[in-house]
């Protein structure tokens, strides 16, 4: 029997195990602080399959005074990084298999259909925060490697499989790993794409602008100048600027896209009493940042959108617009659409889809970012499950996605790393 | 000696003893829900002047259920409504002398020189919560009665002093004295008008307007419906309709006044996730009411300017505005400039000052409002005082316009109710 043959028999005959496995995942709260009982049973399996281990608590200078280190979480005891390695022969390529086990929390519970922890199996689709974000992903790649080792297939190029936290806080996880050493020929990250393959990520990160105003009373407003008139003609200088930004946008891969980096207003807060005239306005939002931009140049030119304001407003000269840049931060990932990592990818997918893989560019960061701009890992993100249903209640993953995604990374894996000559799949017995 | 000059005499030797009393006033913290012990001291005063008093805790059904009644108090018990009579000998008018004991918060104490209830006097200025708004008005009132009183001079018609509470929170107790029955030929109400008279005032409500979006993703925003933006339209179309309201405005009074009844954008709170498309805002304000028109209507402008954008703008069709009238409503006062009451007034204005007063519209409702409205009673504000130290921190009063307010509206008292005429002052012993 082939390998590929090997391989897609024994992940179709062990689809209930996988399910199983994504079950007990998903029953595990694993919302940040909480990621502890989640990474015991990743650590329990990838003791099982034999791979070499590594688990640690992230921390320490070397991590906390990185450049793109961004985290405002203030210990990570207990709640252990993991990474295992399935050591190759020598002489293939290397490839790096990222997860984060990090969830978010499970908002209104009230508009949940089952408990979102329950790990629920109906019509085929598995229910619960995570399934989709992402410990389907997660699985998908385990199942991948355990067919590998199942079917006795040995690979020249190391397996290096990442169970991170933190992702969802913006990749301190990631960035610990990479910090440890671990970078390779290319990776993986299976976050829910919906089975397209994002070579490029849009990056982002959060913003905060303070307007002021003069307080005055609402009965003599023209006495006051209002914080909230003041934050509507930043809110307008804001929406110029995305225009102009994504008109640089030249890039394919974004031809589908209405907005590549979209400038999102988030939040505005202003005023206290409707009888009073606003003295102060708080506008946070998220910034965008193309694939091919660093985050220091987005933070620029929207840091001189202010700064033109607080040149040509006479108020703003007098009062000038202040911004911070604060929580979130995630680095965009830029592979060439050409890189050999996306062609095998690709490949696999024709291979075992009978189409082309749709190519495009995600429209959210990962800790793709991390790993290609820190790591300079090349990356590709691709896996099972639909963003829409990623942080909103009834998060749910269909299954036989889960699977496919699983049997196209793992002939990815033997091309990628090259399949040891002497070696033949194991005939099951 | 003339009955003028006697009181002029009296108020200039009581300087010391009314600035003493509105020390004591002002030391008594009367903000909503403690006015009892401000009112006890007006209580005792009253008694001293031999006043005909009637105390009593408002509420009841004929109060809670008046179509005027706007108050969110759960609770007036223990916190009196004070009125007391100086009964008139028959044949003159009579008037209504209303100050509100109630005070609004202090806000951050921090940004006070002195204590808030210190009632300090420096340079001929009393600082405390509530010296010009209004104890410093209701001391010029009670001055103005004991001088009359302490110089032997009888009236004509009856003079009814009115301490009441909840003016800051919409008129309840104004309220509750005109269905108990208090009206007059004429009233006058010394909130800090700086001295100018005011026959007429800008009434207000509040407003909150929700403003429907539909969430998504920061980074796909143009999969959501920006609640923020939208909000944006009503804003505009807010200012839009201010605009209008106020090129109907052709009373001279509001020549001075660049906006007579200004919509005030006091509040806008929308968003709770930088990176999250707003789902939804909330929009809360206050709408000024033009002398001559009626809460209802004002209101109606509002809620058609709605109903127009619920039909013009796709979104809305779907998704309709919503308008709430909550919080504060003062109704408007509208006083003819060449009304008998104002001539007096204005008449003895001009004798002690030696100059025309200054004859405006005010920019804020006051219990005028309630009073001309509901009781018909003629209402002038005119007082000591100046607005814009009324609800910062700081406030205080310069006493000699206390004094002089005293003064006019004493001589006012005499032409007005018509001093008996067998009487005359008694010479100071």
């Amino acid at each position: 029997m082939s390998n590929e043959l090997a391989i897609k028999q024994w992940l179709k005959e062990n689809r209930a195990r996988g399910a199983r496995f994504l079950q007990l995942l998903v029953q595990e709260n694993s919302t940040r602080g909480n990621e502890s009982s989640a990474q015991a049973i990743i650590i329990e399996k990838c003791r099982q399959l034999g791979l070499s281990l590594d688990i640690w608590e992230i921390g320490g200078d070397g991590l906390m005074q990185h450049p793109v280190y961004c985290c405002d979480r203030k210990s990570f005891g207990g709640n252990p990084n993991v990474v295992a390695v399935l050591k190759g022969s020598g002489g293939g390529k290397s490839i790096i298999l990222n997860g984060h086990i990090d969830v978010v929390p499970v908002g209104d519970e009230r508009n949940w259909k089952h408990d979102p922890f329950s790990g629920q199996i109906e019509c085929g689709k598995l229910y619960g925060r995570g399934a989709t974000d992402m410990k389907g992903g997660t699985v998908a790649l385990l199942m991948a490697i355990e067919s590998l080792i199942a079917t006795g297939i040995k690979l020249k190029g190391d397996v290096i499989y990442q169970s991170v936290i933190e992702e969802e806080s913006g990749g301190a996880g990631t960035l610990a790993a990479v910090l440890r050493g671990y970078t390779a020929d290319g990776a993986i990250i299976p976050e829910p794409t919906n089975m397209k393959i994002f070579p490029k990520q849009q990056g982002s990160m959060w913003f905060r602008i303070k307007v002021k105003g003069r307080a005055a009373h609402g009965g003599t407003r023209y006495e006051g100048v209002s914080a909230i008139e003041k934050a509507l003609i930043v809110i307008d200088s804001l929406q110029r600027l995305e225009k102009e930004r994504n008109r640089k946008i030249v890039d394919p891969l974004f031809d589908k896209v209405p907005i590549p980096i979209p400038i999102n207003i988030g939040k505005i807060n202003s005023g206290e009493w409707p009888s009073s005239v606003p003295d102060v306005a708080v506008i946070e939002g998220r910034m965008g940042v193309a694939p091919d931009e660093t985050i220091t140049a987005a933070q620029q030119e929207m840091t001189n959108c202010l700064l033109e304001l607080n040149e040509q407003d006479a108020w703003f000269q007098e009062n000038p617009l202040q911004i911070e840049w604060f929580g979130g931060r995630w680095l965009p990932g830029n592979l060439n659409s050409d890189h050999p990592l996306m062609q095998t990818l690709s490949e696999c997918f024709a291979d075992i889809k009978g189409v082309d893989p749709i190519i495009e560019a995600s429209p959210w960061g990962t800790d793709g970012g991390i790993l290609s701009n820190v790591g300079d890992t090349p990356v590709v993100v691709f896996g099972p499950g639909v963003t829409e249903t990623a942080h909103d209640a009834n998060e749910h993953i269909v299954l036989e996605e889960m699977f496919l995604a699983s049997e196209i990374i793992a002939l990815t894996l033997l091309k990628w790393c090259v399949v040891c000559e002497e070696n033949t799949a194991k005939e099951d017995q």
